[in-house]
């Protein structure tokens, strides 16, 4: 799918190293639009379009001590820039702990990057069992990108089991049921990228899912052995 | 094994519903001491013995949101108390939210129960790879309670694999890589108490770990499934 890539003015304080674009058809008509695939999520589950624009674009740090987890919620593509250009900005990398440096580094990807993995995410909304029906527009844009809607298809990235829609009303001590999570940790990309529990993702932690399955098929068969 | 069981003067600024008491063996020459088992570990790795103290006798809370998560670091025995005795200690209970109070009281321990566990928390850190050799006293009775001590027995509760004593030592975003993990989260008795990596704990959350294997076994068989 060709995309439109018009530029659209940003209302951002950071300056983008690569400007916001239309990601419409090419050839739409209408105006340009920045996040036109989200546009229906917006206006009926406006969370979770929220959400996605968040999660897709944002690093996330440890909200519980900021001043040991280093700053919050930078745009990722603001980290690819380096340390001297980040100055201005208010990041100042040098007074941060090399490991929060690493992570934070870890999190950058391209503009384009963070558009695809919105995309994806989306996309991936509407396959849930129990999510709001596409509209006919999106549900085609989303279809070329990624394949049929088919409800019920999305599953936890972790543990793949089926991922209701409805989880995205459900906290626990105000932290969302469904968390965004990466098979690579340190990968941003659409294939790398879909919902999964928050325990899920918890437990998987900075590993990566093989990583992951490794780690938990060694925990069975060592109580196997011992039980 | 008979314990002094003598009172001993609390500086406890909350009123024991049990009086503090002697665990040194009965009839036993010098001075009273409760954690007299810790004397050893007290000297020689004074962190890791507060650290038994505080988890043993402790409820943990979520220091990361103290309003939300409720009061941090009460004494379990003082869970057990019914709300309107708490009040005047400066918890009220009513005021937190109902999941809140309830993780309150699941930490809830006898004073004795709290004793036992850090018995059986100091005699797992001389049972570590690399841990200090305890004192012929303490040795002989601690392994009176639980069997004689082996270096390299003691296995994380969780992922039964090889704890060393030297992760005490280490930490990650000021974290310890050791925990004091549960079997089961609502039971503080040293049949049922543990070190834990503290990714394993993570991981483990609020389930058994019962409940946790079946969970893990789970996961894997979707994985294969479908891979």
């Amino acid at each position: 799918m060709e995309f439109c890539q018009r530029k659209i003015t940003s209302r951002s304080k950071y300056p983008p190293p690569n400007s916001h674009r239309c990601f419409r058809i090419r050839g739409h008509s209408g105006r340009c639009n920045e996040y036109w695939f989200l546009k229906h999520l917006k206006s009926v589950e406006p969370r979770v379009a929220k959400k996605i624009i968040r999660d897709s674009r944002m690093t996330t740090g440890a909200p519980w001590n900021s001043a040991d987890a280093g700053p919050n919620r930078i745009r990722r593509w603001v980290m690819l820039l380096p340390d001297q250009d980040l100055l201005p900005l208010g990041i100042d990398m040098a007074s941060l702990r090399p490991g929060v440096r690493q992570k934070l580094r870890e999190k950058a990807a391209t503009y384009e990057q963070c558009i695809s993995v919105a995309q994806k995410l989306t996309y991936s909304v509407y396959c849930m069992k129990g999510a709001p029906t596409a509209t006919v527009e999106i549900e085609s844009y989303l279809a070329a990108l990624f394949g049929s809607i088919r409800q019920g298809s999305t599953k936890c990235l972790i543990c793949r089991d089926t991922l209701d829609f409805s989880l995205f009303s459900e906290a626990r001590r105000g932290k969302a049921a469904i968390e965004t999570a990466h098979g690579n940790p340190r990968n941003h990309e659409p294939d790398n990228v879909g919902f999964a529990h928050r325990d899920c993702n918890i437990a998987q932690g900075p590993k990566t899912l093989d990583e992951f399955y490794d780690w938990i098929a060694g925990i069975l068969s060592r109580v196997e052995r011992t039980s």
